[in-house]
């Protein structure tokens, strides 16, 4: 059955790979299973058709026979239960793989969203600037907290699995900013997941939708 | 083996039960598994003992022999496929269920954190009372998706599992606000949810850490 997820038509952050379809490319890549990209626009993410597969209108949603499914990282999930490569098969590194997940969405994110929603629904307003320097240190304090328990290693807990390409994607988002790179060891943990030949594939084809959509 | 998890010391909601500790017990009270609780203090959560089993230092955690695991969403995950009660046998319901799990933390919380966040830490700040608009409309933007997906079913994807346990405790952090009941078949979703014994349980256990520790 062919799987067909859902990608912005028009990319937002034009062509930089932040959108959440791509943590979804992604895993797909890392299992190694084909997939084909329904794009929708602005408009059509509020109709009916869309709504029914993500009642939140948001993007990726995945489709594969009779299933419909939404939220990034529930599809990474059921793309990592499905196909090997994304999950350790110990029974306890699987939970803590899947506590990585959570805890990139749940903790790590939300101050990151904070942040671009200050950016982008409130940019015009007289208290955003004041309010961004508060928000990056809620930022600073998930990432210091995350880097002490990367520490030295490569992964966050043994080989790469589900939970890191959650992590990073997430990481990603804050690239804009420059507050990443204030954190050498979590800059190079993103960098190292940005190097596996999965992540560029699938940076590359969100990136050739942005290329062919802005030609026209 | 006894399952251990953490809850706070001193509940900063006064026991109203907002705090994500109830989530874990609420989902071993619908397995019917018995728990031991370590309550841990504000000081202690960031201290090396609870960093080693929770990174950003907060609650709850959950022990198990050798496993250790963090974020409330993974661990009532692990609770679910561990013991049977919370997820639907059938594989494309279960998946489902799951992608209500993550869109209770990862589309529905954050703006409701967000307020709560403008509250704890920006409540002295001129900006507060006009920004708490703007959050309580992103949040009712949220809820009224929600309340339209719902329709006039009783829980979000056939039987209640662990999806709608997620949903309706990240709602149940709205009470406060009023917000909620504007939105009448989610305020009968959320009570439908309160009436089980097995969330009453969870309540009234954490109530009882409440009402013995501040007598001190």
């Amino acid at each position: 059955m062919t799987i067909i997820i859902t990608a912005f038509e028009s990319s937002p952050d034009k062509g930089q790979g932040l959108a959440r379809d791509v943590r979804v490319r992604w895993a797909l890549e890392e299992v190694g299973q084909p997939y084909d990209v329904r794009l929708v626009s602005f408009k059509a993410m509020k109709e009916p058709a869309h709504l029914a597969l993500n009642p939140f209108g948001q993007i990726p949603t995945y489709e594969e026979g009779n299933l419909a499914l939404f939220e990034s990282g529930a599809i990474v999930l059921h793309i990592a239960e499905r196909y090997a490569g994304l999950l350790p098969s110990d029974a306890a590194a699987r939970a803590r793989a899947i506590a990585w997940m959570f805890a990139s969405v749940g903790t790590v994110e939300p101050p990151i969203l904070e942040r671009q929603v200050a950016k982008l629904l409130e940019g015009d307003r007289s208290w955003t600037s004041q309010r961004l320097s508060l928000i990056d240190e809620r930022i600073r304090t998930r990432l210091g907290e995350l880097s002490t328990r990367l520490g030295d290693a490569d992964w966050l807990d043994g080989a790469f699995s589900a939970g890191d390409l959650m992590m990073v994607h997430v990481l990603l988002r804050l690239r804009p900013s420059g507050i990443l790179e204030e954190y050498s060891s979590l800059s190079a943990y993103v960098a190292r997941a940005e190097a596996r030949p999965p992540y560029q594939r699938a940076f590359a084809a969100q990136l050739a939708v942005f290329n062919s959509t802005s030609k026209d």
